[in-house]
């Protein structure tokens, strides 16, 4: 019904995450109807990007240098690292804006389900950091679902013995929400990581 | 924070209809993530498409040809002309697998807020195809909206002088849907539009 390269084009942007048939040929029809250089600009980011972008030596950050913008700066902390699973990650880490260490990327969470364990993670490269940084710390921020757990809880029995302070981030009620509307697990959650009040 | 490649990218897909800043950044990551033959073949496909598509040079569908793949074939009835706003609403009429006719796209509707006159949309050559196609009904398939419905009544009144039946698509409850769930102005024209009942 579609012309060949009209259906080809929503085939291809029906294969990316969240877009649905619907959403493809919407974006499709987008396309067809910019300017051909706002088209084509799309098309030539999808490739510098796939050209250009590697992984960081050091984090496994995504990175257009060898090593991340992170780990190239020297003010940066090293002996403070922040383990996640997925770059993205970095960029939430980042906008908090109260986090000056470097981060651990591990390219994504212990998953037998998925066929996913530490040896698919980059579990390894963080232990060898450890030794070679002099890290005092490892943050383990990974997602607070089962797999990020599951994964939390395996670094850090592998990383207390080599006397390292292994953390966890904290669970409980996001900040402005209200308790009416909070799952039982993150209000259970919450609870159970209670702080003293300073008064 | 991120690579100038990977924000690039990200800033490129959030231009796109419906994708917001979350979702360009996970479909950015997504890309940066599988094969890169995967990811250029998305790449190809903007560019193919932007190449080869242009429009049907009699209804202005989209089309790799002079004429589009309908207005080709012989067999579909030249004398019935359904009027749609976009390409892609040929594709949903098509879909209901019950219309052996053509079709004439308009390219909008009539919308003076937005600047959009007879003049911006393809009406000078729908009339040019009543003459010269000997066109005995016209189908008003605008949406159902305000827009949609000015357009059908300004058409109608320059057609019908024209001596060719001018009919409207019919407004009412979705097959399938529930009288509780409609809103007032569906079900009233679904009222006014009421049919008698052969029994």
């Amino acid at each position: 019904m579609h012309a060949d390269a009209v259906q080809n084009l929503i085939d291809q942007l029906g294969r990316l995450p969240g877009v649905g048939p619907k959403s493809a040929q919407r974006i499709a029809y987008h396309l067809l109807k910019v300017p051909k250089e706002d088209a084509l600009a799309l098309a030539a980011a999808v490739a510098t990007a796939k050209e250009r972008v590697r992984f960081c030596e050091v984090c496994h950050n995504l990175s257009e240098a060898p090593r991340c913008q992170i780990c190239a700066d020297t003010r940066r902390d090293a002996t403070l690292v922040c383990v996640v699973e997925e770059p993205r990650d970095i960029v939430s880490v980042e906008r908090t804006g109260g986090f000056r260490g470097r981060y651990h990327v591990l390219g994504g969470a212990i998953n037998p389900m998925e066929g996913v364990g530490p040896d698919q993670l980059k579990v390894r490269e963080l232990l060898a950091r450890i030794d070679s940084d002099d890290v005092v710390e490892v943050i383990l921020c990974t997602n607070p679902n089962l797999e990020g757990d599951t994964t939390a809880m395996y670094l850090a029995r592998l990383l207390k013995p080599l006397g390292v302070r292994v953390t966890r981030i904290a669970s409980g009620l996001p900040v402005g929400g209200d308790l009416e509307y909070a799952d039982e697990l993150t209000l259970g959650r919450a609870i159970e990581g209670r702080r003293d009040v300073e008064a």
